[in-house]
């Protein structure tokens, strides 16, 4: 079973790659895509559309995992997070990927066992599943990592699904 | 000047390419995608993408017109709308359209003169304008035109842009 993890952003995207062997995970890939606060808000979205497939392409995941959107006090953001799920899912669903989405308390639970872990805890036991190695690794990334360690735990459940 | 207005919506989406010649507007092709309640989320996303893929490659239009979006009570049919906005937004960016969005007051000021009109106003205005015959067109239908009418009275002002 492989995963193609994302943490949705807009300035910034965790992406990472998953794979299950027994009851072991592995990172494949893992990256942070960052857009360029120069450019239009339509290059900034089509750079991530075209990154994410090229990554598809490359990796091919059968299921594709994203984190849920929740709205804070930022709306303009909040759309802006939208707008790239919009293309995240339109790339995942043309690669024929199964989509799951899972809430932040999913993920806590699914990674640390508990809910209401915080940043740190969620870090700690990523590097501990993982055997992550990488010297420089940001939050992102880490999330993207959390996220697709939630959905093999969940083993891409159906319930969670945004493609069936 | 050629440009595709787009009415953004999840469950029906409003689409027209109009382009002036001289001081006139003409309706080239407009309707309304109706996405399947039957289908999984990613599906409909998909469909719109596709179907927009499609209207650009037919119509080759220079500019895409949006409407802005803003959020009422309801945030979840505001997220998908959202992310809708961002698949349109994407496939314009790739077909190298210039993408363009407007709020409602900008469109109804551009239709009518007037910024506090209603939506009878505007459609009598639409029809005054574009001289449009179909026996059944969808509000969403005229709120495409109405979008498209907006973009070439600005003739497309770089100020509105999103992709420049």
């Amino acid at each position: 079973m492989r995963v193609l993890g994302i943490d949705p952003g807009y300035d910034r995207l965790g992406v990472a790659v998953l794979e299950r062997n027994g009851s072991k995970e592995h990172i494949l890939f893992s990256d942070c895509l960052i857009t360029n606060r120069k450019e239009s808000h339509a290059k900034r979205l089509s750079f991530i559309g075209v990154e994410i497939k090229k990554i598809i392409e490359t990796w091919q995941p059968e299921y594709v995992a994203i984190e849920k959107l929740f709205f804070n006090q930022n709306i303009t953001n909040g759309i802006k997070v939208a707008e790239v799920r919009g293309v995240v899912i339109y790339e995942s669903h043309l690669a024929e990927c199964i989509i799951c989405e899972y809430g932040p308390q999913e993920i806590k639970v699914a990674v640390t066992g508990y809910g209401r872990s915080d940043k740190a805890s969620i870090i700690a036991m990523v590097k501990r599943i993982t055997g992550i190695s990488k010297p420089k690794v940001l939050d992102d990334e880490y999330d993207a990592i959390a996220i697709g360690i939630t959905c093999l735990a969940h083993e891409g459940s159906v319930k969670k699904s945004l493609s069936t």
